[in-house]
């Protein structure tokens, strides 16, 4: 079982993803768990969630417990990627507006600004209808997650075709920050389709940026900035 | 007549559908009365109005009773669709950003996100001038009403060229849920055809999404998550 | 001299429309007086605008009385309009994002909309370097003034190229109105250019659109509506 | 060292500058001591700037004093600036989505609103990629404080490859006011873009509008109206 302070910055994640546009409605973050499984919210809108709404669920996305309130529907997205991802501890779900026209087109995100760079050189896309035909769109059975988390690989981030993007991290600050950026690059990449020719960044700048961009002090100051934005600061 | 809850939840889309930016100045919504007619706002902005400002309409949109205030012009919009379509317990009309370069192009709206399913796969297209020549652009007699019922057919939307949109619903949760989601999916075909060449969800994947969005759970999720937006949950 | 309820009405204008991003740090908003002249704010970001700012001036841009508070600098776009315009009780002159495109590139505002039907079917394009050559682009000469009046024509709103736009209004709910759908409407037809091919209203389509936005009870739902989500309603 | 209304105003700029969309998460804005070196904040998102967290270094962007807390790792940007450009007494470093499009194209920024003409005619283009090869993007080193001083040459702002833009003023009204405009003008020339041909202003023009943007009237107008925006007016 994760300690409070865990549990805590997992509310303060929902609140701020949802605050900066990138979690609205629906869309959900978890972390890992001290021992098996992750901890999420039940299910409920991101920017409602409070200490009191988060559950407990085993590797295979089961409750731990007596708990009977609604899980989300797509929990085995987390529940799959921790069981092929032992470097992650942090997984986020959403559909922000931002990414949704990579994820409509399939026209490939790019890193085109040195934040972008702590997303990772590329991202993979998974089409669902391609691997399960016609389905409801969610991710929502072992095998729609398993499938996913292969799509994945050792990247930091997937989006979904007509539906999201899934991004991981390996703790909560970096989750956010990268989850954000995902998002921020995606903007000025589909702007700048509109004004010119679009550079990616060099791999070996991806490498040495997206390192920079994930020192402790910078995921410090970004973090008390967003828990401020999100007036969670005290 | 109604009862209080009914009214209340018509209040509170209202709201909430100002609140999202689906309604602004203009634009109304309705739900049907349990014997004949309809309740909706006298003549006022959406974001402003409260339950003092439901008025009753019989299935001709002419007053129930004695209020003397002014009615919207177009509630023949209501009246309309009621006579028509018996499923149908909840309307709405709105001139949203995000929907009105579809009816100024006459580009057709198609559902792109798994959200965008709860609309369905095909939204109609209305064309005033066609019908009835120049006029004033509103919907306010009652053959301009029964030509765009007509036109809306069995769907759950309509567009209406250079005016705006008509959403139904089965109820008032899942009518703020459809109108909601036009719009957002509306603004991410509008990126996508800047980023590349955007793909429809297939109809067997418009039918499954569309009705897993409009489950209970889902609907009253999202309800929630509105209210507290709109600063509306007490 | 115009009375204090004329003198409240054009502050709330200011305010209005610096809360509907149509002002901004620049900008001005004028009524014509009762007797001859106008009033109009001091020099200041129409946003902070309040009674002690409004001063006097008469019909050749003089200030009334001893006031010696600064003056907006293109004040004469005032004057020479209420000059040759008789029917023109108020003007207003901003640079909103939404009309700059059309100003910086030449291309025409249209009507595309009912609402912008409420502009009319034309808006012309005054240029002021091919009248007057390399200036500082103000409109701070009495030549400079009566040449942007008489490219206005009987028109009710002129765009000045690579500057911002001039409206004018049988009063302030007229002007407000206005002001807003030019930008609406200019946002609608901006990104219904990337969607396909816009449709213009007919002319017999903006006339009887455009005098029905004009009735006093749609002026006064706007006025209430605009005065509530500027906090100016009490 | 300078007096405390001069660092007040310094910390005034960070928060104008975040309320106005220019410095989010990253991004720092710095003032010339009156004797050698700047000040700036320690490392910090400029929305949280207060004065205690103001830092004094010298001319080789080294601490002045005995303070131990971490400064921005780009502060380089600053002195390097400062050494080589003596009527240069604020600098502003910044990431604003409405840049980047022309910072990841190379698509010139070119003035096109007379509130543009403030950044004057051209803004340069440095590419840290070409001087320095794979980095991690950041402007950390004398070398490359350096080579971007000398890119910036004597204009009033130059856009960074991938990375965003330096502008610089004669003190923190004239800084401020640029780096806005230096925005604005971008979504403007970005958004005309997409609706036709943007016509740039002419070198006189630029000159002419320049000047009187930045006469002491103008500048405290707008200082006073971004002063009350971002909630600073006491």
């Amino acid at each position: 079982m994760s300690d409070q302070g865990a549990l805590l910055e997992l509310v303060q994640a929902n609140r701020i993803l949802a605050h900066e546009r990138v979690l609205d409605a629906f869309g959900h973050v978890s972390i890992r768990d001290t021992e098996a499984g992750y901890h999420i919210s039940r299910s409920r809108s991101p920017e409602l969630v409070s200490l009191e709404d988060i559950q407990h669920y085993d590797a295979d996305s089961k409750i731990v417990g007596s708990d009977t309130r609604g899980g989300y529907l797509e929990r085995v997205i987390h529940g799959a990627i921790y069981r092929v991802r032992p470097d992650v501890r942090a997984v986020c779900h959403f559909h922000s507006p931002s990414i949704m026209p990579f994820c409509v087109t399939g026209r490939p995100w790019m890193p085109v600004t040195h934040l972008g760079a702590t997303v990772g050189m590329t991202v993979p896309f998974w089409d669902e209808q391609a691997k399960f035909g016609d389905t409801d769109m969610l991710v929502s059975t072992a095998e729609q997650g398993a499938s996913l988390a292969a799509a994945l690989r050792a990247h930091s981030a997937v989006l979904l075709r007509n539906h999201g993007a899934v991004v991981v991290g390996g703790g909560i600050p970096e989750l956010v920050m990268r989850s954000i950026q995902l998002c921020r690059n995606a903007d000025v990449l589909m702007q700048s389709l509109a004004v010119g020719e679009p550079r990616s960044l060099t791999p070996g700048e991806v490498t040495l940026s997206g390192a920079k961009n994930l020192e402790p002090r910078v995921l410090e100051r970004v973090w008390d900035y967003h828990l401020s934005r999100a007036g969670l600061d005290g």
